[in-house]
């Protein structure tokens, strides 16, 4: 893949949008280039069992740990842990007003300076770290444009999820610690400085198939049998994950739409039956009972409120929980190809043990095909481990949040009610 | 209208269903016949202004007060108020169990004996107070067949609804004195004393447009502008309140219905979606987080809760609000025929006023067809006013009711996700 169209004027700029009101000038794009996607690295994924042992250098710092615990392989703590704040979307442009983007203010923790980076940028840092990582599902981004969103509600709504994707990252224990992704969150606005990490992180060796070469591990051995058995568990689970997450992400657009629509509709009926009520009653030329009257007319505003109430509800409760099974779905949809790569690697090494049982193969070839198969097995459970971690987390986190809400929500009903009721007492 | 189908055992069983396994004995139908509605009574209410005065004698037990209030006229207030309590709907049945019918009890407060009476007696009594009372709407019965409701849930409705309307008799000043009714929650279970009480109310003089002969009023006589212009207020008040009645009646059996349905499915549909996480998340082969695991499912049957919640709450609500507008639709069905005889009255007295002035007629004739318009449209201003006594105290009664079962509703919905909520408090 090239990096090298490399000017500061480069054409990838599918988040601009043209304008030619605005004078703005504002940071650029630190010549990032579109990177051709159907081009897949040199190294591929799907070979990492035949890249050969000492074909890369692995420096110290470059090293990735997988510890032994009483709960199996887990990735080792990242012992400098830090979050990113993303904050002040601020609408720029270049060119004389010709095109205008967003960007992002991004401030690690460990650091006093904060960046400006686009969702460009972030396009590429997830693209740089999908493909160094192929052991690691790297979520994807949010999606770059949601139907029916007001252009406010849509930089609102992906600087939330730029969040929550950064958090994500910043939280893993391999990643967070990658260098290209210190750059993006470290390096400065200036041209120079950005293109020299970019060039850095694109001579990376240690990306693809090559970075198993860095994963330093136990040195005991997995029982294959044992192994394929987990990975067909790992299978069936992020299947079930899969199918759940979708339905319930299905729901959650149903339901916030509903609330939006149906719902609120149908409470704008009762509260125009009792506003007609009211009206009919206020027609009573002895004018008998005007408390009643007024009472009903309140009625009939409490539940045009309720309607309110519901229309407003899905932001607090339903949209969230749709985020993050949104980052979910993407998180999952990358488990199929890693645990196919684990068991390509167990495949390759089945073969070579089966050669050189056979005679066709040196013996001498075998032991380091088990190192490499073990290796990757090693980095899988490590991730999964990692992965039960997250969604423990998440999903505690989540529906903790979504019921408070739920409750808050009906609360708010009720208590628009009581008031309405509380109109009776004078009658 | 002829009565003379005394016969115990006569056809008019429509609310009797044919059962050959019940051998219960009780009460029979005390010799009602079918009254044939399509015969009008014999001095109909049209031509109320047309009824003589001194046909009919008028006992003082049977004289009806019109009182001149600060408020305007209103009909004197009932000395002797009392109430009819209904209950213990029995299956009984006759012909050796060939016919079953409900029987209820029906005792009033004034007495120490209670009768039995079944639906075709009420129909009968109502009959009999449209017919003696046409200044005066009677509301008429709770349907027969609501289709789609359970044997149980039939019988407990029209009760609901049978103690309803003998409540609203009762507290009409007017219609709650009558002999015909007294003769209906008083007459023992006897066949002969039955007859003859119904013989007597068939006998009475006092009915339809004689019963203007009955009403004894202030002097005062009103001004025919001003009553005109009060019958036009009457006329676009209850027409207004039709609409509303009908809009909120339809919106109530609607609501009733999303409840037990749309509503329903949306919260098992919420529910399911958890359930599929919750079940996703079972399937972890690391067993990591059991309890949250668990605390997904309670969830899950929390909205399957809330959905039978909400299937079982219109019950609470919407079908009480809907009984009284049930009962309000007919009530105001009866005013425009009331206000129309009123309107001829005061046509007939123009007329003979105009007959009178041009010498077509003698001037004698014109005081006593004032005196009867007056009477008729003070009897409307009465009835009017004790609508609106009744139309505020049924109406601020539903509402609050209403409101605070729609409170307790989405209480139970909060307190159930509350509940759902605490479980997360332990993973």
């Amino acid at each position: 893949m090239s990096y090298d169209n490399d000017d500061w004027d480069d054409d990838w700029d599918d988040d601009d949008s043209e304008t030619g009101t605005s004078n703005l000038n504002g940071a650029g794009n630190f010549g990032l280039s579109a990177p051709n996607r159907s081009v897949k690295p040199t190294s591929s994924v799907g070979d990492v069992s035949s890249a050969g042992a000492g074909k890369a250098s692995v420096d110290e710092k470059e090293k990735v740990f997988v510890d032994e615990t009483a709960n199996g392989p887990r990735w080792r703590p990242n012992p400098h842990e830090f979050t990113c704040a993303i904050s002040s979307p601020k609408k720029e442009s270049k060119f004389h007003g010709m095109k205008s983007f967003i960007a992002y203010t991004v401030m690690p923790s460990f650091s006093s300076t904060s960046v400006s980076r686009r969702y460009k940028h972030f396009d590429w840092i997830q693209a740089r770290l999908s493909e160094k990582f192929p052991l690691i599902p790297i979520p994807p981004l949010p999606e770059k444009q949601i139907s029916g969103r007001f252009e406010e509600d849509l930089i609102e709504y992906r600087m939330t999820m730029l969040q929550s994707w950064i958090d994500r990252i910043c939280r893993h224990p391999v990643v967070a610690q990658c260098e290209v992704f210190h750059h993006f969150v470290t390096c400065p606005n200036d041209e120079k400085l950005w293109k020299t990490g970019k060039r850095k992180a694109e001579n990376d060796k240690l990306v693809g198939a090559n970075f198993y070469l860095a994963i330093e591990r136990s040195d005991q051995p997995l029982d294959m049998i044992q192994t394929e058995a987990k990975l067909e568990g790992y299978t069936r689970f992020f299947s079930n994950m899969d199918e759940a997450v979708k339905l319930l992400q299905n729901t959650c657009l149903d339901q916030a739409k509903k609330h939006q629509t149906a719902y609120k509709r149908e409470y704008n009926k009762v509260s125009h039956a009792f506003s007609k009520l009211s009206r009919a009653f206020d027609t009573d030329p002895s004018n008998c009972a005007p408390g009643l009257t007024e009472a009903i007319h309140h009625v009939s505003e409490a539940y045009a409120d309720i309607g309110t109430v519901f229309e407003e509800e899905p932001k607090h409760d339903w949209d969230p929980l749709c985020n993050l099974l949104f980052e979910y779905k993407g998180l999952i949809d990358g488990f199929p190809s890693v645990i196919s790569v684990t068991k390509g690697a167990i495949a390759k090494r089945r073969q070579v043990e089966k050669e050189a049982s056979e005679g066709r193969l040196d013996y001498d070839q075998v032991p380091p095909m088990i190192k490499r198969s073990d290796t990757v097995a090693y980095a899988l459970h490590a991730e999964v481990a990692h992965f039960h971690d997250e969604r423990t987390r998440d999903f505690k986190k989540a529906m903790t949040s979504f019921l408070t809400e739920q409750i808050n929500f009906y609360q708010k009903v009720t208590d628009r009610l009581r008031e309405a009721l509380q109109k009776f007492n004078d009658v």
